[in-house]
């Protein structure tokens, strides 16, 4: 992927890092399945799936943890 | 989302950020699925399936230590 | 839940802070499905079931590293 | 369970903290499944299924950070 | 695996830590799996597959969490 | 297991200590499933799954984030 979609870890508010955070998880499928095509049909099924739900905010909180971590949590 | 759901990392007591962790874990699927029907549709399936609520425990451990080292284990 | 369930995650003893990660982990099930009769219901068949019992553990080995590096691991 | 089955997280060596990481695991289904014989009964069906051994490896590599970090690293 | 793919954690962007992230995530798979043939063979597969997109995901933020700390978050 | 298979978590390399991660995984799943018998009858079962090459990769990274910070990143 040549586009520069990342630039710091840094941002304003606790937030803001929670919507950061929602970006890397969604990158993270995007990078394994770069066709938007594809992405956009899966998109329906997982989105009305509750175990895929679940899965996705664990991949949030993951990272909402990095992103916390890099802000000193916002103190 | 535009609304303001999310300020500080620093709650009062351990509890309040064990119910911090729970509103992060639940933001995760708001997020990702917006829509407050197709929510509500989902919610009776994966709230009666052992799962779905283990793994939304899961996401709820992940929040929690995010949350209890932002108030330094409330010591 | 207005009941105050958690005071401290400072324990005396290792084995009380795994304890204690179990009563998170449980925590986690209890406030996505408030409904005593419902996990009633749920429990002999996650009881009985390795997935189920394998994501209890993971749980609480979640939970279990936020309780000890809360302790500073009884050192 | 009032047997003490936990004294300290600290061990002489990695592999002992690894052996330690194992035992954690095993205490988190004992404690959601504390019957002897339906585990008895379970053992030998998630012992030869690949998905769980790969999450009881799962399992084990979360305690072992634990452990790993109470020990300072065995460094 | 006698080949040198790993030198170093540290990266210049947290973009180029992502995608160190991607990269690391990938050879566990490489590691359990080394025949380019079967992993061809299976790609397509987990490629359109929601459960599986999310699993690559959440190891990817794992993998992002280490090289993120080895960075000190790019500050 | 009365073998030695551990030394210690300290490598000389990032690639080394990605090498030890995958060691530390799969002695997860020795210790649950001793048997070597059965554990080859396995093997190519979820060597060729997509579930479970990309939940093996997870256990890796959790394992390298210990070794990682053992090593101190290799900084």
């Amino acid at each position: 992927m040549s586009d520069k979609w990342l630039g710091s870890l840094i941002t304003d508010t606790a937030q803001d890092g929670y919507e950061l955070a929602i970006k890397l998880s969604r990158m993270g499928v995007k990078y394994t399945q770069p066709s938007d095509d594809i992405r956009k049909k899966i998109r329906p099924i997982y989105e009305e799936n509750a175990d895929n739900l679940i899965a996705s905010s664990q991949v949030i909180a993951t990272h909402f943890q990095t992103v916390a971590a890099a802000n000193n949590y916002w103190k």
